[in-house]
């Protein structure tokens, strides 16, 4: 029996799993300590009231004789559709947005909808699941170098499809106009289609939020976004993109196709959760919660900032990427901090060889947290 | 730019999309008559309190400060693995038993074990998922011819993957120790995977209700369960299966880096909800609705026979497989039930071209709309 031994390339060695495992084992060692939290990118608050509210009715519809709810929904509810359409996507067709059950399948999933012998490019350092995804689907890839400033730099050789995040993980920023421009103008004149990954787009204040501000991209585009961390749903899964009917004849039919044979829908509770979330309230309540995060991502920026770090983005998105410094390497910052300052951060090699000798820190968390780590690493460095 | 021709060969004639259009089209020009619909295999009971009650319990811990659960969960809560483990798998360790979001998508998503050339053997007719599966992912695949019992013919030549469907949709019946047993032994001889769907084990009162009944399988056997029928939760999502880890060497390894990479959890709420199914109570009251498919299935069965049509399943199995009367073709039987009794049921050829000159008929509706599909077929018997 031969199996997929794409599998066996999956690298354990630089991975969460490794953090995970260091972090239980100080945890274990060090039982009475408090250990702070930059680590992992999940959110703090929960779900807000105005939303639950609306979940607990749509399991009381599901426990109603008359009420229940099945099979059926493929694609998403309809309503769920036509509030992302009407509120984010207003120039797309309903039969344009896919409702799903998380971003991190959605990018894996869609490269069912490209030739096998595709050469797929992702620009490093970046979320780690879309080089693992393309690796254990056996598809052929390639990593694209950024520049100083982490902006991926366009290639003079031809991909077939590339891999965007914006707002980027793990960099924290989000890119230009003029370099969305240029991303797209490759893309068309390649032939190629960019998988733009916006789970983060509700921390944008300034700057571009969506691949579809920018000209000509509904020809080669397909935009992903999530409610996890806009609504907390990372545990409730429900998430969203975009196969626009201009991409290429047929290919958004082809993906209903697809989709029917392969994906039952996302949970009617998650759905009718994400429901509640256009409700004028709902979205101020929430506005809050965004800018409390931003704020954090302010507070760790600057403190970070005047202790000499060199940092990156924390302003449009929830993360930071910072320089290590005294050349420390991506995990030996990470033991630094976790074995003296009592601090999780994530090594940045993690996202790929192009994050070595940084770290990422998450603003997901709570102030009390972020403004005790600022202090300890200030305490550290000044009695150094 | 090269897409994923496979897509184009899906087959959109033979579908359930076909059946959907001709009963809208049939209900508009109708729009006072009662159809009955033996078509879909969708439950016709609600979600019973208690399984409720957890679920709203889980939802108000989502939304509440100090009990939010997040991301983390990627293989299944400990507490439903162990459940699972404890009531249904006894003799495995909860790290073989993956739960998921639904059983369409894993009887699809598991081909990523497997080589890209294996060679897929489907027996017809059969579950179409698993065939538009395989398509899709451009895997080799070869349908296996049934005896006039519908039990799959083990084949002379070579398979790597097998998929079986017990009890079968859409025959409805379960198969022998004895045939099981030799399946497996061909299996072992030729060093394949049978993928098991056991979506419909709980309606197994006699007869093999898991592949692991029998001697060896674990070294062959991946099985597949699912919430959907039996509490009702094929709108809420929460599915399960067992990877052996005598399967391969490594096997069950390689498939949970695959999983934590590709799949961030079934919701949170989804398998509270299941974790209660498990308690004596619901599982008492669970059984009755069980009970009452199966008395559905038993009064289609008799009527149906007693009108002179020859009946497959439904004993062990929500499905009835009904040969045509007087040569008509799955189609033929279709358009008659509909336009002169206005009954659904589903054309056989759907399940491939084994199917062709059967119909699917469901037993998973109301009572009365059982009863009076009885009666209709009857009167329109005795008056012709």
């Amino acid at each position: 029996m031969k199996f997929n031994e794409n599998l066996h390339k999956l690298d354990n060695q630089d991975s969460f799993y490794v953090v995970s495992e260091k972090i239980r084992k100080y945890k274990e060692n060090h039982p009475d300590n408090k250990v702070i939290s930059l680590g992992i990118g999940d959110v703090s608050f929960p779900i807000i009231k105005p939303i639950a509210d609306k979940m607990i009715e749509a399991i009381k519809e599901e426990s109603g004789a008359s009420s229940f709810v099945g099979y059926g929904n493929y694609y998403g509810l309809p309503e769920l559709r036509k509030l992302i359409r009407d509120n984010e996507y207003p120039s797309f067709d309903i039969e344009e947005i896919y409702v799903s059950q998380g971003t991190k399948s959605d990018v894996g999933d869609i490269l069912e909808l490209f030739d096998k012998d595709s050469l797929i490019g992702i620009p490093t350092p970046n979320y780690p699941i879309y080089l693992n995804s393309v690796i254990s689907l056996g598809k052929k890839v390639k990593l694209i170098p950024c520049d100083m400033n982490f902006i991926p730099i366009i290639p003079k050789e031809h991909f077939d499809v590339i891999y965007f995040c914006s707002p980027n993980n793990p960099v924290g920023i989000t890119y230009s106009k003029e370099t969305l421009s240029k991303w797209i103008e490759y893309a068309k004149k390649e032939g190629a289609v960019i998988l733009f990954d916006n789970a983060y787009h509700h921390f944008v204040n300034n700057g571009i939020d969506s691949i579809y501000e920018i000209e000509g991209s509904k020809e080669v585009a397909i935009e992903f976004r999530s409610f996890s961390k806009v609504i907390s749903f990372s545990g409730i899964r429900c998430s969203y993109y975009v196969i626009p009917k201009q991409l290429h004849r047929d290919i958004n039919s082809l993906w209903r196709v697809r989709t029917i044979n392969r994906f039952n829908g996302a949970s009617y509770v998650a759905q009718k959760g994400a429901i509640a979330y256009f409700d004028d309230l709902s979205k101020k309540e929430i506005d809050k919660n965004i800018s409390y995060y931003l704020e954090n991502a302010k507070i760790l920026k600057d403190g970070l900032t005047s202790l000499g770090y060199k940092v990156y983005g924390g302003e449009n998105a929830p993360y930071l990427w910072v320089k290590s410094k005294n050349n420390l390497s991506s995990w030996e910052s990470f033991d630094y901090f976790l074995n003296t300052l009592e601090i999780i951060i994530i090594p940045g090699v993690i996202f790929g060889k192009g994050g070595e000798g940084y770290f990422r820190v998450s603003a997901l968390g709570k102030r009390e947290d972020i403004l005790l780590a600022i202090k300890r690493i200030r305490y550290d460095e000044e009695t150094k």
